[in-house]
């Protein structure tokens, strides 16, 4: 049996393209509509896993999704880095000449507004999807518009790409997690060395609390890659913490960290060990 | 001359919302397409004062403004938070029963999925934006639609709020920062005795250089109210902190604090001194 993959967004998203990255072409990946869907599918035993974005360069941590992780029980067992790239796509035989309206999500159409400077008789038409807003032309078979969303995108519908890599900013990166459910899943990128953990704490009301919590690591010399907080909604003055470090979780160094870290913490909870990603 | 404060999006939204809370309504609200633009007219002495999203409860963080008020010399002068609260709201004469499709940015038609579940017979159709949204409506004379968007939306453009906060999840807050240009912006909130300060910095590559910068709070037992990393691009294991705690950059703890972070960090930037908001 094919492993199931469930991400969220329209065949052809970018997430669709990580999960490509992690577990290779030889999966059955399952769109659904809602993060919070993706999640319930691995819960329910539809799917083996799941492909979730977590952060974005340009736009910041997807905190809906660190909800859901600390509201299951999966584990974080790779992560992968794509470079958003936005491509102006048309079906077959429509030239860029004939463009006169171009679809996409309105983030996708807010990262391509050097083009749409360059190009003002073009307009910019706001629709759900990327991915999506493919599927649409070729479906509508439309001759004088196009759409904006990835090469995977494209090739799925079987659209053409006119304009590579029409995006602002090429710093658009966006960091995904693979999710293991209930059955283990192989990840490509088992054979690295180098690893990270990610896990999040919560700590009481007292300054220097925060502080006390990170010597688990510094004293260790475990190098942070990433540290954001979160007010905890109702209880002022408590935060959540959510943390990546360079190590794995069967290590001895990382096991007496995360011992004194249980210790000064309120709450502690390790989200995952994986390889680190490209 | 009345105090000009530039905002992104239409009139009408939530940003200008902040405003009204940080300014009062005596002020020239004026609204830029764009964030940079937003920047850029603070720079060029067009508008006297900036009010810019910087973090939602759900989304995190909105690094792109970050990047602005690094590449800026502005000062974060007041913060406040505000519930984004989603209204359905129609032209006057419109009833519920005749609503058939329902405007508004794809972000605010996601936060109301309830709504469209219990009302499965009426489409969501992504818009530009939320107060956009609300002014198409009345522009264009529908009678059989509804828009998605604030209160001040409805009452700018004198549409009627159908049903009130359909919002399916009510933590949904955006924090704003009131930015000062070249002239001293008077703001509502001064007053208040609790201050914060914000400030960004980078460190170098070594285990445990945030732990030694976090020192320099921590001994002075000042309390972090948010901390956020970002890794610097193009330069692996360096990142920016941003850092929110509280205390005034007057104060001599702060300044003593201020004086070992900038001996222990790469780089060291104090973003604003303001009061706390609500």
């Amino acid at each position: 049996v094919k492993l199931k993959i469930g991400f969220q967004g329209e065949l052809g998203a970018f997430s669709q393209e990580a999960a490509g990255q992690l577990l290779g072409r030889d999966t059955q990946v399952i769109p659904f509509p809602s993060f919070a869907e993706v999640f319930d599918a691995l819960a329910s035993r539809k799917t083996h896993a799941a492909v979730i974005p977590i952060e974005n360069t340009l736009h910041g941590s997807v905190y809906e999704n660190y909800d859901h992780l600390l509201n299951h029980d999966f584990r974080i067992v790779a992560e992968t880095n794509i470079r958003i790239i936005h491509n102006l796509i048309a079906p077959p035989g429509v030239a860029f000449k004939d463009i006169r309206r171009v679809y996409s999500h309105p983030v996708a159409l807010n990262q391509c507004l050097d083009f749409f400077k360059a190009n003002p008789a073009i307009e910019k038409v706001p629709f759900y999807d990327t991915a999506g807003s493919v599927r649409m032309l070729m479906h509508e078979k439309l001759t004088d518009a196009g759409a904006i969303a990835s090469s995977v995108a494209a090739n799925i519908y079987q659209a053409r790409i006119l304009k590579k890599s029409i995006e602002d900013d090429r710093r658009n990166f966006t960091r995904f997690f693979l999710l293991n459910g209930y059955r283990d899943v192989p990840s490509r990128k088992q054979e690295r060395n180098v690893w990270k953990t990610s896990l999040v704490f919560t700590t009481r009301n007292a300054p220097g609390s925060l502080f006390r919590c990170l010597s688990a690591l510094a004293l260790r010399d475990l190098s942070l890659t990433k540290i954001e907080s979160r007010p905890l909604r109702g209880r002022p003055w408590e935060y959540l913490f959510y943390v990546d470090f360079i190590g794995r979780e069967q290590d001895e160094n990382v096991q007496n960290a995360l011992h004194q870290l249980r210790e000064m913490s309120d709450f502690l909870r390790v989200l995952g060990s994986y390889p680190r990603g490209d």
